[in-house]
């Protein structure tokens, strides 16, 4: 494979844009990533984006999106794996930049939720219709399930999960994209309303709408673009049973583990030399899963990692340190893009009051449904 | 790039197939294709896909799939572009094993559209949502107003048009896999009832469930797999713009015509050099119009192309062997595999009474919405 770098970034903020439609927000973070990298051209676009047919009537969106750039012409594709779709467009460009058939990429993620759809609804298509959605499942309820498999067997508790929102808002808190840009206390949190018993309101990552983009080329070509190019080391990407109850174990997320072991594989390194990580936070539980599967966290551990500081800005392994999709946003299909730029930002030195002191390597983790399909990217600053 | 061949291929049966869901379709082809090649393992699944979240509310169709194999864990992602869903998993699938990454990849494509959704409503989401469908276009409609632009610039008439329907039908009742087997009059065309003036019913490719699955492996492991393997030897995309309104020409599929070019000049061929082709007849307005953008037929002769014989078996140029999407079906997500199956069959000498004697070059060309987005794929006989 030819050597891949990320040469620049753009993201709207997240939050509910009621002004911005799908194209607009696709638009500016795209250009945003473009001007960041100083370049005017395409070879290619990648959409991630889980389902602007569910939520606005709009499928086909490679030549939308293309059109809304005033790049008609250029071959632009839309990828989607539920809520791991950006993960998914940044690995797919990967593939067409590493094959030599392209240059220059752009692997974006755009989401607009709060459109008037019913988003229980349609997020629900991201389980197994025939045997979950069909019967009236929903993702608080598949995750307050794991929730309780994880509580039963390592003995986590609701102050754990109440811990991992504490310390996301913490971080988010800093960032200004940021959908909800202020900290809350474990009482806050514990004094929520219960959506899915054990997960209360404060569990949830919320309804957002936004885009996220980054531009690929290859790694010998990245100064042109950049003085801090970002290396791709890895990409790493698995599956499992779309259905919960068909896993072995529901508190252990066996395509992350995959997914990491192959990044891990690829890239050279170990769970012990990542410096920071974006992992999926969809509700606070599952990071404590994420964490644990990742390697990041000893398997149980995940609830006390979040109690004691080590996943905290500061601590051994900083995880979320962008307010993770709890606190900055979760549109669907632009988080595993989101994801990536914030470990861009920390790799480049350029994350502020978030900055992760001489990150040299980092990864993000993006994840499909209740853990169905997981992809890990392991990036490197050069 | 690495150099990529097909080396098994499958498919169901085109039509209304009421006793099979959408996992049942895929299965059926993904393991055809598998038993074809004598392979049991895969790197990774590319499903093209148009809308299961509007037809059977179904997102996140990887890790479904690759379950429904037995294969739960393998890298499973959806790739999308309206009607070229198909044609873009290939292409996907293609720059994944190009790259080196992988091995072993399978593409293919799965629709189910007979499940009780409001059809026409599922597909006017290719078409632009707050340009178009939102006031009340239909693809019938669309692909009207392109008919009777084209009337109007080359004088094409109702019975070109028919004579259109007339050659795939010819060709579609020689195959097993079609929805329609059986031939149609000149006569019988133009006394359908009207659809979209001047597009009649027996205009329209129909309403189908299917699915289609090719193998992808290194040209240089081809020969573990299968005595007669096909080379890819070109993947080219276009876009154009989403909106029929905002282009140039309706009459001229320009997104077609720039796949093309960079298909040509990718395999070093012209279209002088093509011996066969399938071509995205969704309407049989839409054949006169690719062929011509294609090249393979000179710009405004499209209707008299077929009127001659010149793009039937036995002609100069044979266009649509399988019967096309008009008489074969058009299980949208699916198409754009199984006109790639169609060209290594032909390719393989394994076309049966629909073979095209001594083929070594092939095209085929999948289409999204109304000409927004279109994938060439050139394959050879090695």
């Amino acid at each position: 494979m030819r050597e891949v770098a990320i040469v620049g970034t753009g993201m709207t903020r997240f939050g509910e844009l009621w002004d911005s439609s799908l194209r607009d927000m696709f638009a500016e973070a795209a250009l945003a990533a473009l001007k960041d990298a100083g370049a005017s051209v395409l070879d290619a676009i990648y959409v991630g984006n889980m389902s602007a047919g569910g939520f606005v009537k709009q499928e086909h969106l490679g030549p939308l999106m293309a059109d809304a750039l005033g790049m008609s012409g250029v071959p632009a594709v839309r990828v989607e794996s539920a809520c791991a779709s950006g993960g998914v467009a940044l690995r797919t460009a990967l593939f067409e930049v590493a094959s030599g058939a392209s240059d220059i990429v752009l692997a974006a993620g755009v989401e607009k939720m709060t459109d008037g759809a019913d988003v229980t609804d349609v997020l629900a298509m991201a389980a197994d219709q025939e045997t979950e959605a069909y019967h009236g499942i929903t993702f608080p309820g598949l995750y307050a399930m794991i929730a309780r498999a994880h509580m039963e067997k390592h003995g986590t508790t609701e102050k754990d999960l109440a811990e991992v929102t504490v310390k996301n808002h913490r971080h988010g808190a800093l960032n200004p994209k940021a959908q909800f840009r202020r900290e809350v206390t474990v009482e806050q949190v514990l004094a929520s309303s219960h959506v899915a018993e054990p997960l209360r309101l404060l569990h949830c990552s919320p309804v957002s709408d936004g885009a996220a983009a980054v531009l690929l080329c290859p790694l010998d070509r990245a100064k042109e673009f950049t003085k801090n190019p970002v290396k791709i080391l890895a990409s790493g990407m698995a599956t499992s049973s779309l259905a919960l109850a068909d896993r072995e174990d529901p508190a252990f997320l066996d395509a992350v583990h995959r997914s990491a072991e192959r990044a891990y594989a690829m890239a050279g390194v170990g769970p012990g030399e990542i410096q920071v990580a974006e992992v999926h936070d969809c509700f606070s539980i599952a990071e404590i899963c994420c964490t644990e599967a990742l390697g990041l966290v000893e398997r149980g551990r995940g609830g006390e990692a979040a109690r004691s500081g080590d996943t905290a800005l500061g601590g051994r392994i900083p995880v979320n340190t962008s307010g993770g999709l709890k606190s900055k946003g979760h549109p669907v299909g632009a988080t595993g893009i989101a994801q990536a730029i914030e470990i861009c930002d920390q790799l480049r030195g350029a994350a502020g009051d978030r900055q992760v002191k001489d990150a040299k390597i980092g990864l993000c983790q993006n994840m499909g449904g209740s853990g169905a399909s997981s992809v890990v990217h392991i990036l490197g600053r050069i």
